[in-house]
C-alpha cells in the first residue's frame, strides 16, 4: 500500500538496493521553513497542540530531502504533561514542568491516561500527517521511554547529574518500579492509539538510559521498555518497534532480547562491531555523529559512506544520525548526507 | 618510604589484602569543612591559587575517612588559564573563559607554557600537600586531557553538544591536531613538574572523550594521551599514569594499548566485563555510581560490595567512584562506602 516501504523492509531485514534514510529531529529549528511555522504558532507547546502545523512541519523535510520516512511532530514529554505535570518550554531553554514528583505519595496519585482524550491533539497530528503523506512513505510514531519520562518528572526538567532520579532509585526502588510501570502502561496506551491513528512504525526514545549502571538500566529502563515491546507485539503484531538508548552501546544484546525489530545506535557506538554483535537478530538504525554535519561537504559525504560501508552489505540497515540534528546545522549540509545515502548502492 | 603504598602496589597489580580506596572529588563541596575554606578563599580560582588552602582541603578527606591516597587540589583547566584564556567560575556556574579559540590563527598563537612559572601555584600546592602528608599515603597529581581542555577552550566553557569543537574537528582536522599536540606538550610539562614537586601518581581526566566517535576519539583524544603516557614513561619511569575517559567503556582495549598503568572506569561500564577484557594488563579504578551515594546506608554498602566482588579476587583493583562526588551528598554516606572497602578482605 505504501509507495516507498523501504523502511519497513529494512526493519524486516530484507535485502534492498540501498538502506532507507530518515533523520532524528529532521523537522526542526535548522530549517528556515520550520522556524516560520514555529513563530506563527507562538510557543513550542502551541505548535505541538496544533495538528495542522504539526503536519506542516513533519512534511517539510520530506519535501526538501526525499527521505524514506516521516516522523510524527511532537515532543517526548507529552505523556507527563497529560498526567498533569504542566509542561512548558521557555525560549532557548529546555523543558520545564510546573509540578514535579517529590514523594512516594506523588507517585501513587499519578493518573492512568486515556491518550485519545488528553492526548487527542497528538492523535489528530498523526491522522493529519498520515493523510498528507498519501501513502508515499511510512509515518513513525514515538514516545519517550518510561525511564526518560521519569527523569524529567522527578527532576522537573533537564539535569546534568540526575541526582533526584538517582536518589529515588537508590533509596526507594519499589516506588521507582511503581512509577516506571505506570509510565510503561501510559506509553503502551499512547503508542497503540498512535497506531490506530495511522502510525506505521513506533520508536521509543530512551534519551537518558545511558546514565545508569547496567543493573539499574535493566531494572528501571530496559524492563519497562520490554513491557512496551511485548504489549505492542500482542496488540499490533505488524507494527515494528525501534528502541534507542543513547549511551547504550554496551547493552545492545540486552536490547535485542526485548524482541524489538530495530535498534537505534548513537554515534559513539562502532557500527561495524554492532553489526557483528547483533546484526543478524535486529535492524540497526544510525549512526552519523550529528556534529559531523558541521564538517565540509566532502567530509560529510566521507563519514556517511564510511557508515554505509561498515555494514558490509548485510541487510537491516536504516541510515540515520546518532542523535537529533542540531539547530545550528545548515540544511545544505544535511542534504549532502541524505544524498550520499540516496545514491549509494550495495554491492 | 610511604607508610601506606597500597595504591602504588595496586597499580603494579600486586596481590593485596584489600583494594586501596580514594574518591574522585574527595575534597569538595559535600564537606562542610571544605565549604568553610572555600568561603575564606573567596572565589574558586583564589582557592586554587593559594597553596596553603589547597593543602588544607586536600587533607580534609584523608583525615575524615582514612583514605589510601590524597589528590592534589586544583582544577583541570589551569593549563588553558596559563595559556592566557582567563579562567573564572561564577557562583553556581561552570567554568568560563574570557577568551576562546575561534580561528586557526588563534590556535597558532597559543603559547607553550613553563609550568614552574605560570603554574607555580600548582607546584607549591603539590609541595605543601606532599609535606603535610608526611609520607603517610601517596599524592596523585593530575591534568585534564588535551581533548577535554580543547573543548573548554573552543566552547568557552561547558557545553551540551560541543558544536564548536565538532565543527573544528570535522572541518579543520589539521588545525585540531595542532591544538591537541600543543596541549599534549603542555600537559606533559605540567605533569613532569608535578612529579618534580612530589606527585607519586599521575591521572589524566578525559571528561569529554566519550562524546566522540571511535575514529575521532582515537585521533583527537587517545593519540595525545598516548603521547603523554610515552613522555612520562620516558622521563619519570617509576610514576604510574592512570587514564580516565568518561563514557569510554567501549574503548578500554585502545586505552590499555597506550601503556598506562591504570584505567579509570565510569559507572556505566560493567566492571566484571572490564576485568575480563583488560584486567591482566592494567589496574582498574572504579566504579561506584556517584548517584548511589544518595541511597540508604544498606544500599550503599551493598553496591560497594558488589563492585568489590565483581573483581573476583584478581589483583589490580583501586576502589573509586565512576565520577566525582556530587555536592549534595552527605559525608556520612561517603563514609559508608569507604568503610565497606576498608573492612573488605579478598578471599
Amino acid at each position: 500500500m505504501l509507495k516507498n516501504d523501504r523502511l519497513l523492509r529494512a526493519l524486516r531485514r530484507e535485502r534492498l538496493d540501498r538502506p532507507p534514510v530518515w533523520l532524528m529531529r529532521q523537522a526542526g529549528r535548522y530549517l528556515p521553513e520550520y522556524l516560520r511555522v514555529r513563530k506563527q504558532a507562538g510557543d513550542f507547546m502551541s505548535l505541538c497542540r496544533t495538528p495542522e502545523l504539526c503536519c506542516e512541519v513533519a512534511m517539510q523535510p520530506i519535501e526538501r530531502f526525499n527521505l524514506d520516512s516521516a516522523i510524527l511532530f511532537s515532543d517526548i514529554l507529552t505523556i507527563p504533561d497529560a498526567m498533569g505535570l504542566g509542561l512548558s518550554f521557555a525560549e532557548n531553554h529546555g523543558p520545564q514542568f510546573a509540578k514535579r514528583i517529590e514523594t512516594v505519595r506523588d507517585i501513587e496519585s499519578l493518573p492512568v491516561i486515556d491518550p485519545n482524550d488528553s492526548l487527542g491533539y497528538v492523535m489528530q497530528a498523526v491522522q493529519t500527517t498520515k493523510a498528507a503523506l498519501s501513502n508515499t512513505v511510512p509515518l513513525i510514531g514515538f514516545s519517550g521511554s518510561p525511564w526518560t519520562l521519569a527523569t524529567y518528572m522527578i527532576e522537573g526538567g533537564s539535569s546534568r547529574t540526575f541526582s533526584r532520579s538517582k536518589s529515588l532509585i537508590y533509596s526507594e526502588p519499589p516506588a521507582a518500579d511503581k512509577l516506571l510501570d505506570l509510565l510503561a502502561d501510559n506509553v503502551i496506551a499512547y503508542l497503540k492509539a498512535q497506531v490506530e491513528a495511522g502510525a506505521d512504525v513506533l520508536m521509543v526514545f530512551d534519551t537518558w538510559g545511558g546514565v545508569l549502571t547496567r543493573a539499574c538500566y535493566q531494572r528501571f529502563s530496559l524492563a519497562p521498555m520490554q513491557k512496551i515491546v511485548h504489549a505492542i507485539a500482542k496488540s499490533c503484531p505488524t507494527v515494528p518497534v525501534i528502541l534507542f538508548t543513547k549511551g547504550g552501546g554496551a547493552w545492545l544484546e540486552d536490547l535485542v532480547n526485548t524482541g524489538c525489530a530495530g535498534l537505534g545506535l548513537d554515534w559513539t557506538c562502532d557500527i561495524s562491531s554492532a553489526v557483528e554483535r547483533v546484526g543478524d537478530q535486529v535492524a540497526l538504525q544510525g549512526n552519523l555523529d550529528p556534529g559531523a554535519l558541521y564538517g565540509t561537504p566532502e567530509r560529510i559525504e566521507q563519514e556517511t559512506l564510511q557508515i554505509l560501508k561498515a555494514y558490509n552489505n548485510k541487510p537491516g540497515h536504516i541510515f540515520n544520525l546518532g542523535h537529533g540534528i542540531e539547530p545550528g546545522v545548515e540544511p545544505e549540509k544535511v542534504k549532502v548526507a541524505v544524498d550520499a545515502v540516496l545514491s549509494f548502492r550495495y554491492n
